[in-house]
């Protein structure tokens, strides 16, 4: 169990404004990952800001944006039309 | 019936400027609302952009971009995560 | 002054998912507002989000992205560039 | 085919650096157009940044959103709620 | 000169939805770019969209976003680190 | 020295495709961090993606958005306000 006082701690940096600092995150990827990379994707983002910062993670939002292949393009060829064309 | 003068001033609002240098919004929110609450919340964020820049709202662009709960994090953990987590 | 009983509750929801799950809002304008119209336009924009989507609004997230005329074009004109031209 | 010196260059240019430095373009759209219209359109941005850039266009990237017409509004009202308005 | 015939039609495009459908863009690019170079791709991508999408140009939206070489990172440095790098 | 095999490899990876499908990642954050802070944040967020999703950092992109207090608020108030409020 988090003990009291760490839980008021973190509720004051929450509220008081070192926690709503923390920096917004928005990653745009690929579909096709598993659900257990994402999670893992997204603890380990939050993990690194809060050590890198030096600041409380606690508030740290991130959000993730799947595009299908056909909506992802490189050089102006889309991902899905690229696996079509042969290796260079 | 919409007079035609108003009409009129608006179409040069818009096509003149003032109503293209309005604000584009984009607001990200978990999946799970309602059409009646997304077309309400719009309706009222683009009614309040325009009363306190004093501008025409014809032309305001309001997008919403929705995500399931386990593409969106606060502190690391994924919002379907925390669901399955005791509360505090 | 507040009374605790609202704060505690606001906490609660703020911790306990209710805020969490509260919109991210990104506004996009030409540079050239007041810095008290951008604040009343925050201030407005997260009271019309929290009454429609019947939500605490003391997490919602709003940022202000400003730009230039010249980095904003409508029909692929810059802003600055229709101010050179006649007028329709 | 394209010749081996070609690639080379394209490689190193890639690589350390003039590549890396082209523009990221985030285009959101309705849902409706069909994938040949959104490739087609890709390759052309793709083409006219190069082109006015005088830059590679090897790393281009280019994302589509697509929002669906009740995610999508103008002067506060969703365009599904428009087309069942009468046209002014 | 413009006749008035098109502008009428532009204008009813533009009001009743065939403008309003148009992509917004977002361009995120590196500063150090002039502007008459900006200008003449805001010009040329709005053509591309335009003509490949078929639809009239009157009403898309292009926005750029400049960045420091400091804030665009590729492989986890930014721009700036690589260039007191040495070249591979 | 970094050994030429896998220089090669890298290279393969980054025109044949794996390095192309990497995330795309934008991080918002209050103006006020060292330029050093942002360079290990960018580094690590890095190291994290790379990791977690299995895939080589070499075409990971990262971009920061600096917002001043201004333009950055939480509950309806811009984060310079909330530093002239009494603390609750």
């Amino acid at each position: 169990m988090r003990p009291f006082i760490d839980t008021h701690h973190e509720i004051t940096d929450l509220l008081n404004g070192e926690g709503k600092k923390l920096p917004l995150v928005q990653i745009h990827m690929l579909e096709g990952r598993t659900e257990e990379q994402k999670k893992q994707m997204i603890a380990e983002v939050a993990e690194a800001i809060a050590r890198t910062l030096n600041a409380p993670k606690g508030n740290i939002r991130i959000a993730i944006y799947e595009l299908p292949k056909s909506h992802w393009s490189v050089g102006g060829v889309t991902l899905d039309e690229k696996e079509t064309l042969p290796k260079q």
